[in-house]
């Protein structure tokens, strides 16, 4: 067991800006961005320097906070609406950008009478709040998920569900920490997570930083591995969670899962409350992504299919509950059938964490 | 329906030389290698300029025939053991390989008390017809998969299996010709197949070349789109079928088998008799290739992971028997049981197509 490592935080508010690590460069080049204004702030989300369900919310919650800066003489509401419906049409599936921003504006709402001043100073305090909730969301999720993975294990992750993916410390990779952390010896399989490689570049990058052991396969090695018997969990991240258990979380889950459920492994989902909708009943309800298919036809910079062919770009997939053995949240471990167990979990989780409708 | 494509053929024999295309270097650049020796030869199969089962049983078939060209002062023999060393040393999985060894050692031994000219004439014909037989299978099999194929669907098919797999027409695209000839509209899904992308670099080269529909798709989306309802058969190529009908072929097709019986979309494999080992029982006898895993972690010189972080490589997968709807091979459509199917299939098949133990 080794010691905590420090906490890495991949956005931070710095005195009037946000300090964003830009994980379009990772693992070859570390470069922050400082974002002061809701387009960039929007920008950065849309063109993913920053992902995972709740770093997005976390960066949306200070886009919404920077709205007081521009067009003084636009009244406050205006300015506030304005951001906040630029920042909501970034991306669609993950539920923490909208629940970060009905949150936003629920504190807007409470202030709207002030000036624009005494607005900004407690949206900020606001935004910092929802960071600082979402790191000891991650701290419990780690805690709670610790006593599921076995004392010396191989567990498999797909995309990065790590600090990087939050506001620090991790969902899937806060499970992970949280077992080293209670001194459990765990190595991990990363898939790679095409087109964007988040395994490779991202889970591993931050994995190394802390020395958990960890390899990359392909995405397509994931069934493989599975059914070799040396893997004894799955553990992912989610960006949405229905009230029935469906989970829509990075394309590639629901192979997993099938695949962890056909070989008799166990596949935990690892989110915050926040990802949870109530108001979607089911997955069929979860708005999924369609990127452009171009993002698909690269690769590192280089084409990889032939002039002429395009491509198909589904960004997330939906995992029915079926396939999943538990779901791990900051509000304990809740175990099928999830419509009585979320509820109950969320329902405990606070007026902070409920979505309204 | 279009008029039949000029038959495309990824390596021939051209007088004293075998003419190969580097597949290595597609879709961006078509360059053809000129081979006249054994070691050049096992060095394109290692090396990957040439795959696919049956593509690599022929090259490694033709470096069998060239084997007298060195070592004048060597008995004729001990040449041409020296080269099939070689060449069955290249790859281990695809039983093709070694069938076409085996064939050219047989020629051999008719004709050992020869000389070299005479020798060499024997062996590059029997390599030519090796060549021929695979054509001639590969439309077999167009022939009789091409009923498996709903007039107008959307086909899932993984890495290549197609003219440039063999020495002509391909297997599973053998398939998705034969149903396009004969008046079917077949649109193709291609997995990309990391990390060599053999189907979005080769399939989707081949099928645009023949002016058949094709879009590629990640690995990791081949769940999601044989879940929504689009998809309404998958089928694959061979490295090797057991006795049994468990069969190996690239890695993620075992996923893709288990995805499409969790969704009851059939899954067909396409493969000539020449791949079928009745000397292994079932899968877990197939030697599976485990390759560098440097190779998952660079794309176009650029590497991928961050410094220090290794990858697993699994070349080839096995995929259970009861995956399988039917195996679709020159000698007719196997259904399961395929212990029984697989045995009156190469029962029928001939004396050249058996595999001698």
């Amino acid at each position: 067991m080794g010691p905590p490592a420090e906490l890495f935080r991949p956005l931070y508010r710095e005195g009037e800006v946000l300090r964003l690590l830009d994980q379009r460069l990772l693992p070859a080049r570390e470069v922050w961005l400082t974002l002061s204004k809701p387009p960039e702030i929007a920008l950065a989300i849309r063109d993913m320097a920053v992902r995972g369900a709740p770093a997005i919310g976390v960066a949306a919650a200070y886009g919404a906070a920077f709205s007081m800066r521009s067009g003084a003489t636009t009244p406050p509401a205006e300015r506030f609406e304005t951001a906040r419906h630029l920042l909501a049409a970034t991306r669609p599936t993950a539920v923490n950008l909208f629940a970060a921003l009905d949150r936003m504006a629920r504190r807007f709402a409470e202030i709207a009478a002030s000036d624009s001043g005494e607005i900004e100073r407690a949206l900020v305090a606001e935004a910092d709040a929802i960071a600082a909730e979402d790191i000891e969301a991650c701290r419990r999720i780690g805690r709670y998920g610790a006593e599921l993975l076995a004392p010396d294990s191989l567990v498999m992750t797909h995309c990065n569900a790590g600090a990087l993916a939050t506001a620090g410390y991790g969902t899937a990779l806060g499970v992970i920490r949280g077992a080293v952390e209670a001194g459990k010896s765990i190595r991990v399989l990363a898939c790679e997570t095409r087109p964007y490689l988040q395994g490779a570049r991202l889970t591993a990058w931050e994995l190394a930083r802390d020395r958990i052991p960890v390899e990359i396969i392909t995405d397509s090695m994931g069934g493989h591995f599975l059914s070799g018997g040396e893997v004894r969990a799955v553990v992912v991240g989610a960006d949405r969670i229905a009230a029935n258990g469906d989970t829509a979380n990075k394309i590639g889950t629901y192979s997993l899962a099938v695949l962890a459920k056909e070989n008799g492994v166990p596949f935990y989902v690892a989110a915050p409350t926040t990802t949870v909708d109530l108001q979607c009943p089911d997955g069929s309800r979860i708005p999924i992504e369609e990127r452009a298919g171009a993002e698909v036809l690269s690769f590192g910079g280089h084409a990889i299919g032939p002039d002429g062919v395009s491509a198909r770009y589904a960004a997330f997939d939906v995992t029915p509950a079926r396939y999943i053995t538990s779901i791990v949240t900051d509000r304990g471990i809740c175990r099928p059938p999830f419509l009585e167990s979320l509820a109950r979990a969320m329902a405990s989780a606070g007026k902070n964490h409920r979505r309204p409708d």
